[in-house]
């Protein structure tokens, strides 16, 4: 077994060589003068079963086109079985036709990769685990709770998890079991077309003095967790920290959130996390005892 | 028949709309504020043939994920046959393996065209026509020669033709004899690893007082057409036009045609072209003959 590091790998790569005592060979790259990407696989692996690591996050179209290119190369230089652990998958938000004639986006993805060769594929935190069944192979999915539960216990002092909204309740009930701590959810409406969303009704709880911890999959314009943010603190909150799992982080996302009064950020390197003052949780663990 | 307008057209969808008087239908897109491309096919094409025009210049891949995304919305859509237009094919220059391990990345593309349900492929002169064999449907390669001569008949007073390496001979010698010009070709090398171009051997031709015309199917850097345009003047020519099927221009490439002493700069709309002073030919009416 070989684990090939794509052109996006956040260091998950060689945490999985280490954890799995596997050898690591990285993908040659460069990006031509105008713009194409160049992919090499400079490693005989003929009869090997390759475990690819290449995540999908900004620029994912770049990255996207990047794991095909690989992926089909792998398959032609002769490997045996072909699995990729894309971290963070994009597209995922794209996942039905909201309105008629709409791309289902997420389904051409994982299409393609089934095309190109690839064999298993590893998610971490998909947005809904349903959408990976557009994929025809073998699938695992990662949720990486109990390496976010160890650092909120290590940071939080008496936290409250508060999730944003129900569709990441299971998720926040599963971490506040996990570290025995107290928890609840939002219930909030987004407008498909403007993609504003406010609070539909706020939960009837106390959060006087607590510390909330506010969880979600994906904090990508931060627009719902300010709104819950603000609520924490109307219901009496003493601090505010936020966890994803995926931290995309767009535009003055952090700087909103920070206004909003969160004071700690928590994410993992499903996601290239360049500022130092964010937590960043290295997910590999959690991605080795799934293989 | 329906003409499907995608992300990138250069107004060629609405060329060939007109031309062949077949009804045009844009698609919807936005970008997401975290960067992924949004489509909508907003129109009914159910049992409809269409033809779909979506360019892949820069950026690339942004262009060929939203290529592969119209094109399945497409086909999900319950098109009868899909035919892509693609006037600029991307990754065209990656068409085999120069060192172990490399990507065949055209193979790579186009294998996914046929995936994503394209049926038949229209690409404007392809880097190597015989690539496009990695292609499994109907395939029309458009030569918009008859184009280009006219436009040099048009603009340039004594045109001798020069091929900048062997390779492009073939494509310089038909255009000339379109116009009755003399023409020739030089021999060039390219290091694949560092891209660098020299001229190996300089033809034994008198261009006094001609008005040189350096014809190839793309110009990148421009290093080919720079070197080319200094051997043009060394030997005597009066003036010299630089004409590209595919004008890319990457970074300073301009600047340093001007600087060699490119009077003139023609290129077609199947890339981008912003800027003003760079003639630009509408390349729908060959794409149009050829349908």
């Amino acid at each position: 077994m070989i684990i090939i590091g794509g052109t996006a790998t956040n260091g998950i790569d060689e945490s999985l060589s280490k954890i799995l005592s596997i050898p690591l060979v990285k993908v040659e790259s460069k990006i031509f003068p105008d713009g194409e990407s160049y992919i090499r696989v400079p490693s005989s692996i003929r009869n090997e079963e390759v475990l690819l690591v290449q995540t999908t996050d900004y620029p994912q179209d770049k990255h996207l086109i990047e794991l095909f290119l690989i992926a089909e190369t792998i398959r032609d230089l002769g490997a045996k079985k072909l699995t990729a652990i894309v971290p963070y998958l994009a597209y995922s938000r794209q996942d039905r036709r909201f309105k008629d004639g709409e791309a289902v986006s997420i389904k051409t993805i994982l299409h393609i990769l089934g095309e190109v060769g690839v064999n298993g594929l590893v998610v971490v935190e998909p947005h809904k685990p349903e959408e990976l069944s557009y994929f025809k192979g073998e699938l695992k999915i990662v949720h990486p709770y109990h390496q976010i539960s160890r650092k909120i216990k290590e940071i939080v002092e008496d936290p409250f998890i508060l999730a944003p909204d129900r569709g990441a309740l299971d998720r926040a009930r599963k971490i506040a079991e996990e570290i025995s701590a107290q928890y609840s959810y939002i219930e909030k409406e987004r407008d498909r077309t403007t993609g504003e969303v406010r609070i539909k009704e706020a939960p009837n709880i106390n959060l006087k003095g607590k510390d909330v911890v506010l969880i979600d999959d994906i904090i990508s314009t931060g627009g719902t967790i300010v709104q819950a943010t603000r609520l924490a603190y109307s219901l009496g909150a003493r601090s505010v920290t936020a966890v994803a799992v995926h931290l995309l982080l767009v535009g003055d996302a952090k700087e909103r959130l920070r206004e909003a009064g969160v004071k700690t950020l928590i994410g993992t390197n499903t996601i290239n996390v360049k500022d130092k003052d964010i937590i960043t949780i290295d997910v590999s663990q959690s991605i080795a005892l799934s293989l």
